[in-house]
């Protein structure tokens, strides 16, 4: 007999060799069914795999993400057997579940052409097989077997990933007509999978490498009921509309141009002047909170990442050096501001007394990410980080924490994220060797966090093991409206940069000490997070920061006058005002405001020219009523000042 | 006989070979005792070389640049003579005049130094050569007899010089025992040289290139009477405490890191905040303007730049290219921000109703410059201009203008520059040829230039064939506190940007036309304004754009707690205030906060405490009066306002 624990801490015996499934059918045939994978002493597994020793478990089901991943890892498996069966001689590379469905990596062959109009009869494949309910079954194999066996198949994918494997068991697994090599976990069958959609066809390298060959990548999705497949491509139709690339350019917020080059995001005037609003907006709050601003330049001498550290760690994969015409100086972009910051620091001395300081920049840097790596503007090579960072005494850290936390509660707030958690990532306490800094200042600052975000209220995970060599840090992640998840703002005590800079403060004993370093960013970045508010709001965005706030429909060309005499007392009113003068129906004029997301339409023609007066639309919304004119002001101007209350 | 023609016109016969000196002797003696050289037909030379043909001249005076310069480039002729005489063997490289002044490049001999120390005996040697009265004489020689002179001298800089000469005519100049490689113009003789100072020594790279020798550089400066010398010595005490690195450093404002790298400033948070509120001010008027912001990034493609023209002509001399670690993409740090505003225009197709668009960018470029042409924040290698590109119609080319001229007038009223020219630079009506774009245009445009100047009672000096071969421009100098020049606003147009980018909007015919561009940044770049800023006002910056307006003094260490209360409500009425709680002599503290340039000091005491109130003193002023904190409030919101009207 072996003991069992389970998730609420009671035990039970069961005999040895038992597997997840049955113990699933011991406590209730439902859960049977429900069940797609186990944890068995923190790894996960196969239903079906005998428990041969003492174990803590927990039975996944699909509302877990390890029993969504289980899931989809096998339905890439069955979308391989279906592939295989509908193109012999494919060959694979990878193909893992992801956060939403899964892909496989494939190689049809020589001129032989997937494309989206193949995935429906792919896709009728994988239904007819699911409907074998064949067994995924695991096999332990040795390293020349595996070899053999891709060898034969003539699949230099995967005997290229056997090759480089350096695990100490490998295991196949098999459904019906189909074997892979794969790690599992896996459903017992291919019953479960009931709803398929195959979604779209991409092209990626071998391995990420841009010099190897490209594969096709197959994207689908799959789900136990066919109502849940139905749900998820409502959402998914959503979220393409809410795409923050179109909305970006529909909006006229952003563009990018190919001579300007990939991931260098041009901003403009819409949304330059919306950047700007946030930036504004985060520099009033940190100017209450105590934070000095600087400007540096976006490059530094070598010498000042070799300095840093950052040129060792990441020179080779970055934007190589710039060099000068003469005397061989070498030049950097810079990826961080932090060393620039620090040598603004090093720029005079500092006592214990004026700790902490802040030092806040809206930063530009550049990292060089590989062109199919690039996405609008969440993964760009070039960004603005809303970046500080804070020099202080040990004993200021919590302190210095809670603010910063009070700093991203206001702003997420303002900006109507709801939903959001925090990841606190702290030292593996089994490996302390890797980590810089004394054991004291990590317990501190491990402490202080932990305290800080306590005191906030925050709802938090903690993760050991997480923590960069030189620091513990706090992580924000934000829930949008499509309950997708953005890591946005971070916090990351650092030991190393104040020792690499040989940062000093003199303290009340008289005595030299070295000062810890807070790097912030509570947007993260200003790209990014216009990217994700973008996402979140569908580009309908507070009436504060909205591009246009107001736009003007005069009901026929007749009403042209009286509609800009109504602009230009807006405008005066530093209401951001548009008009519509197009020879347009009314009704054509209001669809196309609409589309434009823009919060109030003001309708102007007649009636409204003789009594001075709009009749105003809520976008989206609909009629608001009739208002004079510097009546309509001063509710706009009261809806804004209740947004920045 | 020969005809001269004098500058107002008229003219009269002289015999042939008559020379400056005696024509200036013949109109009258004390005009002969007063030149220092003459212009013959557009040339400056000595008074006393024969004029052969019929010319048009000028005699030059201590009035005239051109006196001025005949004057120091003797005196450096004549310093050469007294180097030589105290340091046989020394070598020359070149010693012209500058703006104030001359220097020599002297290779003294191995192992011998020249330093501050000796400038003395120098200086007393020149005074005693000056007062032999030797002449300035010209005589051209050949190349072979020129090499042979510095060969058997063993001077192999001259040598060097001489070789590479590509002139017609090479000369010689000798005064007493000293004969230099020189084109001239020269005085008659040394003797008006009365006042002798030599100022600085410095090192100086043979002929600017950091790889071969470094020489030894002495400044001097001399002039007709020791008065005069006297007077330029105390401006020159007032410019060096003028020197915006001296005053940058104190009050505070920027600083610069080796690390970071020369010539690249790194903002402190009293010279950030500085900018900015120049920057918003600017942006202020910009929006009234009609201006709309867009945000690009520092770097471009490669393509980017060819494309502008830019690589072929700069490439060489610049920042090299940034090179990515896999596909062999080329960036370059951008040198100016057209190109990108170009890439915004093309985003989208334009009318000719829309136009002018005016996009606006606070943009920092990167230019290399040798590191020993750096200097504070005048000559860096990175600078943020204050840019923006009008896309306009031909027609609209005066009144853009116009516009920009007003934005011009508001800015340097407000910071109290009241002196400024204006440079109008025109084509060469010789030489069409060498501009691009149609004369029609060029003819437009100049007049539209010359009108809108005229309009605006703008006092411009006009000189042909200054203009950029792709269109004519418009410069201001202004001068500052100390009379000193400074180029800072220019405004450009450009045909040939639109021409290369392909840049079109639709006209009222339907048809496809070419806008023109319009280059212009009032303050030039902020580091540059600031820098100019400073030296203008010395610091003492209007009270709206100071970076601290107030400092608290208490009379004792009793009295921290009631300036603490002073020091919460002017902050928080938004009065940038300080508090100076050292434990010090009141004295002292008026005394150290009298430097830190700050405007208005409040002292308080019992008396203050009691009534609530404060003690006010101007910086620099002395007493106000006595004054309730809140009225004291309003005195200064008072003052702030009248700045901004």
């Amino acid at each position: 007999m072996i003991k069992i624990t389970f998730p609420d801490g009671h035990t039970q015996a069961f005999p040895e060799g038992i597997t997840g499934l049955e113990i699933a059918r011991s406590i209730h045939p439902g859960l049977a069914k429900k069940a797609l994978a186990i944890t068995v002493n923190g790894e996960v597994w196969d239903l079906t795999r005998p428990i041969h020793e003492d174990a803590v478990i927990r039975i996944h089901t699909w509302d877990d993400e390890e029993g969504k991943h289980a899931f989809w890892h096998s339905s890439a498996h069955l979308m391989a057997e279906a592939l295989e069966a509908l193109y012999p001689g494919i060959k694979f590379g990878i193909g893992p579940a992801i956060d939403n469905g899964f892909y496989y990596d494939v190689d049809p062959g020589d001129g032989v052409v997937i494309t989206e109009a193949d995935l429906p009869r792919i896709e009728q494949k994988m239904k007819e097989l699911a409907r074998q309910k064949n067994q995924y079954r695991r096999k332990v194999v040795s390293k020349k077997e595996a070899l053999e066996f891709f060898q034969s198949k003539g699949d230099e994918y995967k005997v290229e990933l056997i090759n480089d494997l350096t695990d100490q068991e490998i295991t196949f697994y098999n459904q019906g007509n189909f074997t892979d090599l794969c790690r599992g976990p896996h459903l017992p069958g291919t019953e479960p999978i009931k709803a398929i959609k195959l979604l779209n066809v991409a092209g990626a390298y071998w391995r990420g490498d841009e010099n190897r060959k490209q594969l096709t990548r197959i994207y689908g999705i799959t789900f136990p009921k066919q109502s849940m497949l139905e749900e998820y491509l409502v959402w998914l139709e959503e979220a393409k509309k809410r795409d923050h690339r179109r909305i970006g350019r529909e909006l006229e917020l952003f563009t990018f141009s190919q001579r300007v080059g990939q991931g260098l995001p041009l901003w403009l005037p819409k949304g330059a002047q919306l950047r700007e609003r946030l930036e504004n907006y985060l520099k009033k709050i940190q100017k209450d909170f105590g934070y000095e601003p600087v400007i540096t330049p976006h490059i530094g001498q070598k010498a000042l990442y070799v300095t840093s550290g950052h040129y060792e760690k990441y020179g080779q994969d970055s934007f190589q050096p710039i060099k000068t015409p003469v005397k061989g100086e070498e030049f950097l972009l810079k990826p961080m501001n932090c060393p620039h910051h620090c040598e603004i620091y090093r720029s005079k001395p500092h006592t214990y007394k004026e700790l902490p300081v802040r030092y806040a920049e809206f930063g530009t840097v550049y990292r060089y990410e590989q062109s199919g790596e690039l996405h609008g503007l969440t993964r760009v090579r070039g960004f603005t980080q809303d970046d500080a960072h804070i020099f202080c005494r040990p004993d200021q850290l919590k302190d210095e924490f809670m603010k910063v936390i009070d700093i991203v509660f206001l702003i997420f707030n303002k900006l109507h994220f709801e939903h959001f958690t925090a990841q606190i990532s702290l030292r593996d306490p089994e490996d302390r060797e890797k980590y810089i800094g004394s054991d004291e200042n990590w317990d501190k600052a491990e402490k202080a966090i932990i305290e800080a975000c306590e005191e906030k209220g925050l709802k938090t995970t903690t993760v050991l093991g997480e923590a960069a060599f030189y620091g513990p840090k706090l992580d924000f992640m934000v829930k949008d409206a499509l309950s997708r998840e953005w890591q946005l703002g971070t916090i990351q005590v650092d030991y190393n940069l104040p020792e690499r800079f040989d940062l000093e403060y003199i303290g009340a004993d008289d005595k030299r000490h070295r000062p810890v370093m807070i790097h912030r960013a509570p947007f993260g970045s200003m790209e990014r997070f216009v990217a994700v508010l973008i996402e979140h709001t569908a580009g309908k965005f507070p009436l504060w920061l909205a591009p246009d706030q107001v736009i003007i429909l005069p009901i026929s060309e007749k009403y042209n006058d009286y509609a800009k005499k109504v602009l230009n007392f807006l405008n005066n009113s530093d209401i951001r005002t548009l008009i519509d003068e197009r020879n347009e129906k009314i009704g054509k004029k209001i669809r196309d405001s609409e589309l434009k997301k823009i919060p109030y339409l003001l309708i102007v023609g007649e009636k409204e020219e003789t009594s001075e007066s709009v009749s105003v639309r809520r976008q989206g919304k609909g009629n608001v009523g009739s208002m004079k004119t510097e009546e309509f002001v001063r509710f706009l101007k009261e809806k804004i000042e209740k947004e920045n209350e």
